[in-house]
């Protein structure tokens, strides 16, 4: 009998199933689109207009979405739901909802169907900005220990900023709130039947959106109360639940959940993991030293280490947040497809086609053309939403390929910056030791369609640049880690690199690897330093 | 019988020939354009490449395209010659070229036709970049005097630098030379009869590109030998002439010239100007306190005052240099017409019409952007052509709409800087008193076609602008140094304010006044420091 695991991957449309096997075959592939997608104007069956920067998810939507993919895929495979030997799960973060003890979703309640705030709020949903704010804020005045761990700063789409712009804004959501979580371990939690018993968190979500650790656990009750005594009592009180790492086993298929998915009740549920860390095992890239980047509307970088260094600007170090005993780096840039979408817009052309030949033939430094693609702010390594994008140097001889080479390589040197954060340890000169960075893949939709893109970060960065070949990557990592949970004795793979290197990575023959060329890696040394100056003037000089 | 003055334009590809009469009625205007227009290819009846960033023009060219045009209008307006009682001559500047005695180009002579350097090298050339810098390099290192009137620097585009090039690179022509002068200079003395005695050089082209003063004369001998033994050589013994103010009579139309042109032989002909400042007497703006600011392609801002003052980056301060008995200040700004062309082809739009709309209701500061319009440099008050152009906080809510406001903004911004450096005489805190800038007069093609730009500006500067409704200021204000030439008793102005008042001002109550809008004036005097500070990140720091 084949060993076949389900992943299913989240996103902010739709979900996908996949089928792995063991030997890595992907066995189908099929996509469900959420019925109400992103609630974004107002809520289904209301009519009044939500505020801005609002976004909301239903949560019939996912468990119908799972059901319509998981059996597409099965029937698609030709085989029989019995050879799935287990479920893994990655979702958006921070997705979070309130819910009774039963799991029951306040937005599911006759009371709370008509409040914005009973919805689960999408990871893109940016009400919760003042309640950021102030707590970093806060955080900094206190010194907290936390705060180093994200680069200082607590992100407006994190967990408590959300729970806390729930508190402010609509306490009758907030007091009949039993369980605050994460979307991806609430459907985790849906999977192995609800009851207060059996709800696990993922130390990944925790980790990334919650600053939790597992030497600390939450931020301290007397720093919550700081901020608002109910938010004290609410992660006290309202947060139950076991946490484990993603790949270990949350619990078994309940009886429910099997049928409406077709699958066999019982079968081993992993704990969750967020979407962009899924890629990590995905890629099969389960060992220390791999930058794993995963290139779509924005950016997302990770990387295991072994050691555990505060390093300014990092998003976030956790401690077995993508793989169990290994310290995981996020790190990001907030605009990178997103980036290119708005400049083609911007110069008024269809496709990117009819410029990339003339980009390319420019030479390093686009005839002296910066640019800061800071168009959505800068994440790593400043942390800051605010600070935006830049064109420098430009002269009466540039056009439109001159920009689009100067912000490819704008994008380059933003990853050029953090892989030099990352091994130096931060950028003082006092810094610590840093982590290793050895190996870079690239994943996610970007490197599919624009190789002159990989080709530029190559150059930049000096280091070959494996092109992975799956465009599915985070919903093949669910698959594997649904494949290690269920077990060795079933599976025969005893920890995630052993089913991650099998299932995911592409054997080191057959590897699409984008090299760097020596005289442009020479050029790119100088051009480095100039868009850095580029960088502190614009950050530091409000321009 | 009326008393009509006659203004020859020399543009870079064409004449034209106007003719106005002491009420201010323009008759009739007439263009030609050179047979051979610039030459930048190779030489007429030539086959060789010329060197890059080689402009020439051809003398017969000005002679022949002068008659055509001057016969054209002169029928056009169905008047006698006999009326025609004064002739003004403006032309680009520094165009120059080296003579015979009798005032045959050297280019015309059998032996030298083939050389580019006996050609008249149009404003436009810029093969004497490392001539220079060199000699404005050894003039500071010596602490010449005549520097400090120029802003601390000599342009490429000047008369020595220019010379400097014919003697380093074709001794022969450089020897062969017995008169090097400039073609406006040149052609007036072709007007008045070409013997040695008869030739008048202008103290506008002579003061703002060939570093002279009424005071000092051209610089040093001494400094002139340290950068060339040639040069100081030339300067003493191949430039004959007798400096004359615009507006002075050069001499009266000889026979052959008058019926070359068929006008009366005999008529009075005025020294030649600048084109650009011929814009000034042109707009009817013969007092202190008015900046008359010619918009084109590129900017120059003219001031009459009655003090003189060291401005740093003021490209030039002459006595005399503009209207007689006062000192004129040249300022500019290299890219203002050529930087939205460069704009609508970046963004790749057939024109702003579509664009103005959303532009103009924008908030000022387009929504965070900041542009820097140095495409071509910084004339004022940089003085700096390696200098370049600037987007900064573009953010994904940012279009085409944006930029074009932002840029507007940018050029107003540089004419306000150039205001406050005027009026405070500098920007030091030690700088000593300024002079007065009361008035503001918008000439040239762009305020006619887009009055929105001068909206802005009026609204940067937080001062009415009035747009002159002539598109012809050069060719006018010629017309107006011609009446002046002939002289009270045949047109009855003792000076060139009352017949420039005359002849091209418009009466209060007509003119056409920008007003600017408080709530918008406000609003700037933030938004122009945030214009300063990147003005000076992006100088200071070589982004």
């Amino acid at each position: 009998m084949s060993r076949i695991a389900l992943g299913l991957d989240f996103g902010t449309e739709s979900v996908r199933a996949i089928l792995v096997d063991a030997e890595g075959n992907e066995l189908a592939s099929k996509v469900d689109a959420f019925r109400h997608g992103q609630i974004l104007e107002c809520l289904p069956g209301g009519k009044e207009t939500l505020p801005p920067r609002t976004a909301l998810q239903c949560p019939a939507d996912w468990l119908e979405s799972a059901s319509v993919a998981t059996r597409d895929a099965v029937q698609s495979a030709g085989i029989t739901p019995e050879e799935v030997v287990g479920v893994g799960v990655d979702f958006t973060s921070c997705t979070m909802l309130p819910t009774k003890i039963d799991g029951t979703p306040l937005c599911e309640l006759d009371e709370f169907q008509a409040r914005p705030m009973a919805w689960p709020k999408l990871w893109k949903h940016h009400g919760a900005l003042t309640q950021a704010e102030r707590m970093t804020e806060l955080a900094r005045e206190r010194g907290e220990s936390f705060l180093t761990r994200y680069g200082g700063t607590i992100g407006l789409e994190w967990f408590f900023p959300k729970m806390l712009e729930t508190i402010e804004t609509d306490l009758d959501v907030a007091e009949a709130t039993d369980v605050w979580l994460e979307a991806g371990d609430w459907f985790v939690w849906q999977l192995v039947g609800v009851d207060a018993a059996s709800l696990t968190r993922s130390t990944c979500q925790a980790g990334y959106k919650a600053m939790w650790s597992a030497d600390e656990g939450y931020p301290s009750q007397e720093y919550l109360a700081a901020v608002h005594p109910r938010l004290a009592e609410a992660v006290a009180n309202r947060m139950p639940g076991q946490m484990r790492s993603p790949g270990e086993r949350a619990g078994n298929l309940c009886q429910a959940m099997a049928s409406k998915l077709g699958l066999p009740e019982g079968i081993p549920v992993s704990t969750a993991i967020i979407d962009a860390h899924s890629g990590v095992p995905g890629v099969g890239a389960a060992e220390t030293g791999t930058l794993v980047m995963v290139l779509g509307t924005s950016s997302c970088h990770m990387l295991n280490a072994t050691n555990m260094v505060d390093i300014p600007g990092v998003a976030g170090v956790v401690d077995g947040g993508i793989l169990p005993g290994l310290y995981g780096y996020e790190t990001g840039q907030a605009a990178v497809g997103d980036a290119f979408a708005w400049l083609l817009k911007l110069l008024n052309l269809d496709s990117f086609d009819q410029l990339a030949d003339d980009a390319l033939q420019l030479p390093p430094g686009a005839d002296g053309v910066t640019c800061l693609d800071w168009l959505n702010g800068c994440r790593t390594p400043l942390m800051d939403g605010n600070v935006r994008g830049a064109f420098t140097g430009l002269g009466m001889n540039h056009g439109p390929a001159h920009l689009y080479l100067a912000m490819m390589e704008a994008s380059a040197f933003g990853v050029r910056w953090i892989i030099e954060l990352l091994r130096n340890g931060g950028e003082s000169i006092d810094a610590g030791e840093g982590v290793a960075v050895d190996q870079l893949i690239a994943t996610g939709g970007l490197p599919h369609h624009n190789r002159a893109f990989v080709e530029v970060y190559a150059d930049v960065i000096g280091m070959p640049i494996e092109i992975h070949p799956s465009t599915q990557g985070p919903a093949v990592g669910a698959a594997v880690l649904g494949m290690v949970a269920a077990g060795s004795e079933v599976t025969g793979f005893t920890n995630i690199a052993d089913a991650a290197r099998s299932m995911a990575a592409v054997p080191e023959a057959k590897r699409d690897l984008v090299l760097p060329r020596p005289e442009r890696v020479q050029a790119y040394h100088e051009l480095y330093q100039r868009y850095r100056r580029l960088a502190k003037a614009v950050s530091e000089n409000q321009i």
